[in-house]
């Protein structure tokens, strides 16, 4: 587990180059009894070559048998301990959905929701209205216009969007405004503390105008709101690790989440194949110590349950893979956030291959190929994912010893 | 990690003899992509039996990616473990050169630096003056009196010395004398509370009777403090373990830590090779439970880039081995400090290769040899150094169960 101190006692300033490669929910588990994994399937020599040469092992990502969000297993692969630090749902939502968090801002949830001529609860999802009409009602909740709040909205998936609030002084220990059943009321935002009482305030007014503005839109004609939250403020990358790091990622949820440790996000285009997203790392490589690269449509085709599909996004990071080996860094790491095998269509909690490959560093092991099952017989055994950038930094001679 | 609480819950007072033997950094790596690490290379058909018959695993020093000092080191493989546990540098310096910390004594590192005519360093290390000018120096400070202090001294290494104060009601919390940089004046010693006035005091009275002794000497005509440190009062062998414990070293470094945690230590001398040490501890076998004993040629020759020499030290082991292993301990268990590969020239983070052989009692594995990647496939698996201590107790008999 990583510990900050020590960390920040350790690093230097000087070492070697770090390139974290994660491909989302990149473990899986055969189809059926005597098959193989995604991983394993798939045609990956490039990866072999790696770990032939370097070192393997399995990463846990949160604890034993838990599957984690896409927010707490990134946390752990940047050494952060999920059961630790958390970063609450308004700000995963929020970041999510490309929306920024700024210092002091209050990130919340929202769902439409159906109310009846009393303003009791009849659906707590409108229907399940799709995006576009969500798109619409979020249009009409921007004209709101609340003295002391600067809002931010956009929609999110159906029925869902996600708000950011600055001004002065705000707080985020205000209850969820959904009363998780229907038939009764939405709630208003009800202050924890005192010093949330002017918050709480403003969002009621806000959750007034939103009542009016929606009255004519059903289904979608109110909305509730979930899991205020600020900026959990967690320690950065320059600070703990001595290092300038960046994030090369697709989807606004891990540019996000990236944000929040203090990495840099590089600019890249919604539909960037993955040469193309390398060929991103390639271009700014000279810039910064540690470049976090990450992968989504391994994950994607996994929650359809096509394992096929899966193994085909695998062999086209293999292919891809010599623009990343290319630039010799001293350690290039390939891994995945937590596993999601195509024969669950979801998250799970089978520990992730993971390949540590340091050339002047590595002590190599017996593995032959990438794959779950030969990583079990790995160097790296089998590892809290929060220990990954200590190992990362041990590779890349980038920590002094500890004690004398 | 070892629990005290639980250990002094759990052991008894009998049970078999454990004989640990620690080859310090034997870890290592191959110098080239497919080669052997040190250990692979050595011819051991001793420590190979052994591992055959046996169990292996890896050690995990600290954590991982964290390469550990000497001290810490050692304190990981007596059981306690070496983030909570911290041997003030002082203390390591003054028992690394064979100068004993009694009880309330304050031990504190010295540099020989070389001041100016205003007293402005212009050289922290006093030209890295060698070790004979330093003994000249500490033997001209050893004429030094002062009332209420007890002096001890002794030269380390170039520019270094170690410092023991012994007296009535003495502090070590007291700040660092050198200013980390040149053309400023060497500090006074700051008491960091009041209840180290008084020792401040004192230690500024020899600070100016030094300067006075000195002052002729250049290029060391003055030196600074650093690291005040009492003996840290860890939990004893005795206590914890029940075990009466020997330590079987050379080297004063591992003698001190070793007293540190009550052990006994017996004598030898620092020509000692390694098979007079194995005679040592046949000699006093019997008048103990637990013999540590320590063979330091393993890391000196890693540091030195020495493969074939590391390699070397190794067999010398394996061919005194016999010795030991006629004893016929409960346990014996073999392993290293932390790693020190040729390659690196230095002391690594890298888990050690452990050897653990309890005929009595252990699970053989499948291990056929002793070395870094057969014990990849051990069955100790992978596990925090500190956890050695408890895996040793319970394979010699010497804990009831947990609970009913």
């Amino acid at each position: 587990m990583a510990n900050f101190d020590l960390m920040r006692r350790l690093t230097v300033n000087e070492g070697g180059k770090i390139i974290m490669l994660v491909m989302d929910g990149l473990g899986g588990l055969p189809m059926e009894q005597g098959g193989l994994t995604e991983l394993e399937a798939a045609n990956t020599p490039n990866m072999d070559r790696l770990a032939r040469e370097g070192t393997s092992g399995l990463s846990i990502p949160v604890a034993r048998g838990i599957a984690p969000g896409s927010g707490p297993a990134h946390l752990g692969l940047f050494g952060y301990d999920p059961l630790v630090y958390d970063i609450g749902r308004g700000v995963l939502e929020a970041i999510g959905i490309g929306l920024e968090v700024g210092d002091g801002a209050v990130a919340v949830r929202g769902n439409f929701c159906t109310v009846d001529a009393d303003g009791k609860i009849t659906d707590r999802r409108a229907g399940r209205i799709p995006t576009e009409e969500g798109a619409k009602r979020v249009e009409i909740l921007q004209g709101i216009h609340i003295d002391g709040l600067n809002i931010k909205m956009r929609v999110g998936e159906d029925y869902r969007f996600a708000m950011v609030l600055s001004g002065d002084d705000l707080s985020d220990e205000i209850d969820d405004t959904d009363p998780q059943q229907t038939g009764v009321p939405t709630l208003p935002a009800r202050a924890q503390t005192p010093a949330a009482e002017r918050t709480a305030g403003l969002v009621n007014q806000w959750l007034a105008a939103a009542r009016e503005a929606l009255r004519d839109h059903a289904p979608a004609n109110m909305c509730t709101l979930r899991g205020f939250a600020k900026d959990p403020n967690l320690p950065k990358y320059a600070d703990v690790y001595k290092l300038k790091a960046a994030c090369v990622a697709v989807y606004p949820m891990y540019k996000g989440v990236s944000r929040l440790v203090g990495m840099e996000t590089i600019e890249t285009h919604h539909d960037d194949s993955i040469q193309d997203e390398f060929n991103t790392v390639a271009r700014v490589y000279d810039d910064y110590d540690f470049i976090f690269c990450h992968v989504k449509p391994t994950d994607s085709r996994g929650e359809d349950g096509k394992f096929d599909a899966k193994a085909a996004v695998i062999e086209a990071v293999d292919q891809a893979l010599p623009t990343l080996i290319g630039l010799n860094p001293a350690v290039l790491i390939i891994t995945g956030d937590h596993s999601t095998p195509a024969k669950l269509k979801a998250h799970s909690w089978h520990p992730v291959p993971t390949l540590l490959w340091a050339p002047a560093t590595h002590l190599p092991d017996r593995a032959q190929v990438f794959g779950e099952r030969e990583a079990m017989m790995g160097g790296l055994g089998q590892f809290p994912a929060a220990d990954l950038m200590p190992l990362a930094l041990g590779h890349a001679l980038r920590l002094v010893k500890y004690g004398a």
